[in-house]
């Protein structure tokens, strides 16, 4: 994953408002997935063509109309003239690299939002472009590709459990919003499981591998406060707003809602403390490791090489050396040996090295 | 002990209010003790049923009741009942990952906390969930276990030693979040002694095991400031509140313990200052040790290699090497080695190695 | 490139309002370029005397005047003349080291602004100052060299696309400034290829120059970031200008090129975030190869160091050493010096060195 | 010294507004010293009991009522009883662990102060609580143990130099006040000193005490800007007053002293860079150090392994070795030995080691 | 060059109001130099009693009074009196350590400011206090030492250039800030120099003098900023200023000088970012220059301890050793050692080491 915007300079030029979309090249066809109820009914179906959405335009029942696949320039255009949505609006629905914010545009209100999930063997942090149009009776949402956190959500209309099928279309959103921002609880527990392995591998077996490993988790971390950062902006203003698409009675939720999004900044900021720790601790494991190896090469040459100076002493070709003539010189010779090898180990056990 | 919470993800995906406690695992049966006061009489009781808690709701006299055990999610649920509480209140009331706030829903207000503690070894850091629901007339508190700070409270109630017996409930949750507060000096005194420790061991006997020691110290302070940061925005709010519920003669003593507060957080500081403090020391020592084994290592060598040269320069085996056959060939040699040694002696003695 | 300003120690001393050119010695001759246009017809030419302009000075049409060549400071004193300029407006335009910002003089807008691009060979950034005074119905542009990044602008007025044609002056003068916004993400995305080219060497192959060029990063990221941090406030302050020179019509557009600011200031904190991380792993790969090095001398020297001893002990020249009689002692040495040598090995896989 | 409130943890659980002393045990007889004076007389006395002080409580004369030894919790409480000063305000006088504060009580002003001085020997910082109470003709002074740095104001008074003789309480607490302040720059000067010869020994001779130093007088530095910045605060506040208490004619000289409070803290900030310098330099010169022994390590090593190698060579037991039996053969082998010596020499000029 | 004021010390206790100079000893003696214009004409002399200065104080004309050298504290508390300056505002004109500041008298304004140049052999940072006192029709600066960076000033006032002669006193005031602010460019670009060249020298030989020159530069380039920052504040202030002696004609003007002394913080914080960037460099090339000596003494020994070993091997004195009597004994060895030469060699080359 690049965590940086990459592709806005292929966009460079092109006059404002053009549609244009930036993320993965993709091939799948776009989808469009319509929830209808209201407090005593519910309908549920595909529809091939934006136009058949206009039935939903309407503020007796709430309409969840949901697309599977921005990449599908020309659907997100129908969209757009069906509900009558701005074409700014919509240059940002497509904007994969844009922003978490809100915008209200008087009719709707458009947020754009990061999805946020770890990839299939758990290793990789993957984010999704989402947008989600709030308007009246009814909520559109754009996403990159199948397949979302917004299941149990689904299922609680189906069942119609709780209150979700009893109040507005902005209660919907709300959920929505909640449910992402759930999400992202799900994505740094398996991140925090990641850290504490780092930092495992920092203290046991550093290796410069370790630092790469550091360094990914550390954007990856970034990435996800990068998100929750401005959500948080995001859900404080929803809460402050006076549009009349969000009713009183959700200000509690937003309030809850905007507590998570702090909770989950907090967490990031934890994990990026233990990281940091993690680095010094690897840092620091390196050094030990450093030292104790230097400790082994020392006391190696410091034993042995007194003994080879030894050894080479009596080695010495001269006529008149006496020791070599004596009947124990050898033994005398493998005295000296020993005496200076217990000699050393009394220093280096004085020196705490063994 | 983990320092970011970890346990949200299982509640993701469920409607907002739901009551899930999400802390550890526990047996224990909760229980329910009840001390209702005035300034003339106090009574104490253990009670099995929330709902013999109705008798202590009228403003006449002062009721403290605390439960201990909120993973008994149906008690704080008939709580809720008896004593007409919000869902989302009662929902942070179980949420023990839950920042420190204050939440004034008119006739009572809220503060959830954090009681921190040493285990029983006074060595690691404990934190648990603490929720206070201030009425008219009366205190419900919530605690994850057994054991807390407030036994002095209940002493200088029964004894009604100082103005407490005097004031309302509010004066009561002050005397708590006090004390919650004082005991927050007790945890600094002993994480305090802690970081003197291991200051002390990255002076003398660094190890890698002194950096993860280091940095468990900091999580352990980085948690305490997390407490302690947000019960001071609690308690300035609590001062600015306008809330019937709190009466204007309490001020000064909210004033007081917000100073303390303010204390907590300076004294995590300077215990942080001496925790980079002591990181660098034992960089630093871990360098000098480096720079005295590198030492050892170079002075042997410097003194062997030249004396072993000499040995083997007298051990080759030319027919023709005129010292050989000296009569004084061998203490010749020995002269030379000497020499050698002196020289290198000297030259360390120079460069003020030894 | 310099990134910081050099040259102002030169102007020290003259009095305010004095017109120097202070950047680089240039020998190209200015030029002008015309394009004056309405939503019907488009003219467009050179012309060489500033007086020639007189005629573009009126409302019906928008006139885009560009200067190529502020050296000539000449030709700048008669654009003052002619479009009566303030002399402390026309020492900005002049002014190379001025930090991008927005003056009203009522009359017209002078904007001050850095133009970014990478040079020739994609290694380097190059800056070059580029100021905008907005007038009634015209745009003077003073750029220090010939080549910019408006050519797709100037495409979109001669075919008429988009809603150019049909705008006023305030809209052209939005549309270079955007066009100068996204040319900041061509010069990202280079610059997003080196700091991921330095990363991978910083792992691979650590060198002295590594730090040099992370270094000359971090130096040009900072200098986008210095260039884009003004232009932020400048186009909030636009975005909130009462002039009548800015429509109410374009405060949209100006918005959205707020945004696109803001996510050039995010994308250079990403990529100064990758250059720390590859800077903490060049520091890691350093200390990983020294390991690595020293690993090798250690496994060396304790291997050899005991066998050159025994060969040592051998070599000794007793008369009467037992060992060197007998039949199978030169065997026997052999057996002393394997098992040696398969004794270090056990040791060294013991510690997992091997 | 200790940075850090320790002792607040034995006063957790009395109840608010309790008197007791927790700074370092004395034994020392607390003792009053009263200066009564206009500008006309002056009159100077020790007195006993604390009911003595009643006669002065009257605005005709300015009285100064200093208490050295706040152990003596009796004497304070008579004090609290005498002008009537409320419990809380009691406390803090006794609260050693008190951050610098102001509080109006409307008849009387409480400040809570940090004497600073380094001990006897000039080598530790000390610190001393000091309360001061000013109210309508007299000020409280409350000090730990005797001796201050009050005794040239003192003299002003007696010599009635200055203008102080003609001004009111307030002045008096002005000028005790700044003269704590002026306390400060010579605590600065001393910790200048030093950091000045901690900075010295990093680069000349740096040892793992050189860090533990330097962390000690960061320590210090911390301290004195804690002390300093609350001052800060404290002296705004009072500018800002409107309190009868603090008459107009003393603002131009709160604002000096506000001045002098920056200046104190800008002067700490300075020698924190300094030190921060020190410790950089430090970790430098150890690792200078290392590049120097390994140099040395690495010339020997590199000069007598090949010598030792030829030496080696000819010290071969082959019967047919055809050099051995050369005439010139010793000759030729000390010619080797030359001939490797020199090229070593050549290579390590050549890289610029020696 | 000391960085930190450490004179105050010798000021505590004294009254506030006194009238010391706290700056370098010196002996020469203060001079006086006035210049008086107007539109028409200009007079210049030396005066060496303050009282003569009382003919310039008459609005009719605009006088620039200068005094080198406040050492002469008798003088300046004689301008004191005849132009009827406060004591406060003479005690800041003498206090060589005063902060940069702005204070409105009502009839006259005091700056103090701190004056920058290089001294003589361009290495080191000079700093003089510089006070500045404007009047009705009067300008009084005071200086340390004679020689200034006025001299284009005053030829700009005899040649008559500029708008100079035709504005008041506070236009001469503004310029006099105005050359200040640019000298400050002219030590910029010195330091920056100094910058460049210990960057250099951080990557190709460092030293740990190194280390002490980059401290030395940031000090420098810190007491820069330290003058710079509160210079911006003074501006801001003075461009608000209601003052009467502030003509609304100045303000452009000091909108420009303003810009200038945020350019000149910009540009320390340019050059503060190098000298991060030359100490990480430094350390790395340390690093780097280690790993290249331990390379090389890895080499050698894992070169020469094999070779030594077969020559060992071949030394030793057994009676029974075969190859020993080999004819081809000997070249059998020298076949050994460069099979365990090029052995080695080719697993340099496989490690990419050599």
């Amino acid at each position: 994953m690049v965590f940086y915007p990459k592709y806005d300079s292929r966009k460079a030029g092109l006059p404002p408002g053009s549609l244009v979309y930036l993320g993965k090249k993709r091939s799948e066809k776009a989808s469009i997935h319509v929830i209808d109820y209201d407090s005593n009914h519910l309908s549920e179906r595909e529809i091939v063509h934006c136009a058949d959405c206009r039935g939903y335009m309407n503020e007796n029942t709430v309409s969840w109309i949901n697309l599977d696949g921005i990449h599908d320039i020309e659907k997100v255009r129908e969209f757009g003239e069906v509900f009558n949505i701005h074409p700014l609006a919509l240059e940002d629905v497509l904007s994969t690299g844009q922003r978490p914010k809100i915008e209200d545009y008087g009719d709707y209100i458009l947020f754009t939002l990061k999805m946020l999930y770890m990839d299939d063997d758990n290793s990789d942090l993957v984010a999704e472009h989402f947008a989600l149009i709030l308007g009246k009776g009814f909520v559109l949402s754009f996403q990159e590709v199948e397949g979302d956190v917004f299941e149990t959500i689904r299922e609680r209309l189906r069942t119609g459990a709780g209150r979700i099928r009893n109040m507005g279309a902005d209660y919907l959103a709300y959920c929505l919003i909640d449910a992402m921002v759930d999400s992202y609880f799900v994505v740094l527990e398996s991140l925090g499981e990641h850290v504490e392995d780092v930092q495992d591998e920092a203290l046991e077996k550093p290796a410069s591998s370790t630092v790469a490993e550091i360094h990914r988790l550390r954007q990856e971390l970034i990435f996800v406060r990068k998100s929750a950062w401005p959500l948080r902006e995001l859900l404080s203003t929803m809460e402050k707003s006076e549009s009349p698409l969000l009713s009183r009675k959700l200000k509690p939720f937003l309030r809850d809602v905007y507590e998570h999004a702090i909770q989950v900044i907090d967490t990031v900021e934890s994990l990026r403390d233990l990281l940091s720790g993690a680095m010094e601790i690897h840092m620091s494991s390196m050094s030990n490791r450093m030292n104790e190896i230097m400790k082994v090469l020392t006391l190696i040459s410091t034993i042995f090489l007194p003994l080879t100076f030894i050894t080479g002493l009596y080695g010495m070709n001269f006529e008149h050396m006496p020791e070599l003539k004596w009947h124990y010189g050898y033994a005398w010779a493998w005295g000296c040996l020993l005496l200076s090898s217990i000699g050393m180990a009394v220093y280096f056990r004085g020196r705490k090295w063994v």
